[in-house]
């Protein structure tokens, strides 16, 4: 089978994804019998290309890495912006990949909204839409008779939400405790060297894991949108953003705490979690020392993990990548091939 | 959708099956749109029944509590032997959780050839047949268009292989390495408080965790069937269990070795692994001293881990209960949801 692509956002994601058709395209039509093909791409920066004959990766790339932009790339169309492309594009698939906005989802709800109408199938790697209106979206994609993934959103490619609700299927997931935010565990990992919170936070900033405004990952609002996808599309639970119990993240600890957790056997991690007791759902991003036994408290470094809390099968805890160009490449690529194994089964 | 099943082997695992249909029967049905009916039960020791219109699952066991045995249990049919169950039950699954021969197959090896050409659907928790043949049952299950399941052979419900072969796909999987004998883990975990190795396997004795000859747990034998499993049908490799290295298994570690890694900030673990390099697969179950920042090295006690290295997104572990009750039987819920699922789909 043939999947035709929409890129909607041809950044460091999309570009990633490119990179593995362009290395691996011939192995997983070999392998899994998908031909995947990319017919257009937009990105606001970055400018536009469509063919419906499907674009070269390999020279997608090489023009972007030439020229930066898609300015003058050889091709039927040029200039169209993301709707334009959702609505024209000869795709089955659009990959949403653009700019995430947490707290109104930004202009990706309206792509999400657009490509449900268009009736084409959406791979998202973008939290926005899937933090802000997450029932809604999912309603809408069953409602246009398209299928919707959302695999990096959380924790780039590791499969977690595929395993969450295809995996554990059957059991009922009452909970999950995770570390869903990569730059923070860094920053406590290395502040065990005896670092301070500023200089690691410095540290973190140089190697592009934190932003300027670092404000989104210390705090635990990245986190928390996580928390909110989970909440809403494993646990089942109408969870919202400002649901959200988060105080100052790890931006009140200090080298002494980290110190006194180390002495005492504990570890401070960042645990982005959600619970449901007695018919509500309590969630949280919240600093906590967890004694060195827990599963989450031996993750270092910018790896995350999740545990999930079943009643058949005990706690479920899922460790891997949460960030990365490949590894969120990955996750659409999952994807694409579930949703390729979904519409080969449907054909019989 | 109705899938009718036949037990071969009522024990444990089949009992725990039983007790989730039992108790959650009604709420699968609701959640997934199956009604998981079992049809007839045949056991080696606890004799058989079986009912075309389903034999109920409460009933079913509560009379084996009183009499140990399906003798008497009013059913249209009852006596029937694995294999005239395998081939005159009127089902549509075959649920294998007989006693398992990791070296021959055992009779569950003629069960599975029997079910693929009586054209019944299988899932299994028995290692014998996917250590001993696993490539000829994948064969042999769809030359028939059949759909087998074994989730619960390795790790028991946590969802181990439906992750790597359905979640990572897109991945080349070169290897893992997992810590997949619990019995070995609690022993190690419990040396670490300081008792003896006999003492310790004394106790695992006591808590039903070893048996009687623990020969199969201790020098790694278990763990290497379930090397084979993966090897075969995660990383496509056609290994047999006398390829897999193995020594002495835990045997040989002293308490004076246990204290020696404590002090040097590591940790004895029994690691079964398996890695293709340069065209061949090297694999091994040898006991190893982890650093602590190993995620391998924090699985305590009876719990379970293995971890997958992959191209695209690097490692992904996955953590959770090698054995139980309602653990096993969860991977054969989770099996039946998996090829439920498969069957609506291709229906269209």
């Amino acid at each position: 089978m043939r999947l035709r692509l929409a890129f909607v956002g041809f950044g460091v994601v999309g570009q990633g994804v490119a990179e593995v058709l362009r290395d691996k395209g011939k192995q997983l039509a070999e392998r899994y019998g998908v031909e995947l093909v990319i017919t257009a791409v937009t990105d606001a920066k970055k400018g536009a290309a469509a063919d419906p004959a499907g674009l070269d990766p390999a020279k997608l790339l090489s023009w972007l890495g030439k020229h930066g932009s898609l300015n003058g790339y050889p091709a039927p169309a040029t200039g169209w912006d993301s709707l334009t492309t959702i609505k024209k594009a000869e795709a089955d698939v659009v990959v949403e990949a653009s700019w995430t906005d947490v707290k109104t989802g930004g202009p990706a709800l309206e792509h999400f909204r657009t490509c449900f109408a268009a009736g084409k199938h959406l791979v998202t790697t973008n939290k926005g839409p899937m933090v802000v209106a997450p029932q809604e979206m999912i309603e809408k994609a069953m409602a246009a008779g398209v299928e919707l993934r959302w695999e990096g959103t959380v924790m780039s490619g590791t499969p977690v939400i595929s395993t969450a609700r295809r995996g554990l299927a059957g059991c009922t997931i009452s909970g999950f405790s995770g570390i869903l935010n990569g730059t923070t565990n860094f920053m406590l990992t290395e502040m065990e060297g005896g670092k301070s919170y500023e200089a690691v936070l410095k540290q973190a900033q140089e190697l592009g894991y934190a932003e300027a405004d670092p404000s989104g990952d210390v705090l635990g609002w990245d986190a928390a949108g996580k928390v909110v996808i989970l909440a809403n599309t494993v646990l089942h639970v109408p969870l919202k953003l400002t649901d959200v119990k988060i105080t100052t993240g790890i931006t009140k600890i200090s080298l002494d705490d980290v110190r006194a957790a180390a002495a005492a056997g504990e570890r401070w991690k960042l645990i982005a979690e959600a619970r449901i007791e007695g018919g509500t759902v309590e969630a949280q991003v919240l600093p906590q020392r967890l004694p060195l036994a827990n599963p989450l408290a031996g993750v270092m470094g910018p790896t995350n993990a999740v545990t999930f809390h079943t009643d058949l099968v005990g706690p479920v805890t899922i460790v891997g990548a949460g960030a990365g160009r490949s590894q969120t490449a990955f996750a659409v690529i999952s994807d694409l091939l579930d949703i390729h194994r979904t519409l080969v089964e449907r054909q019989g």
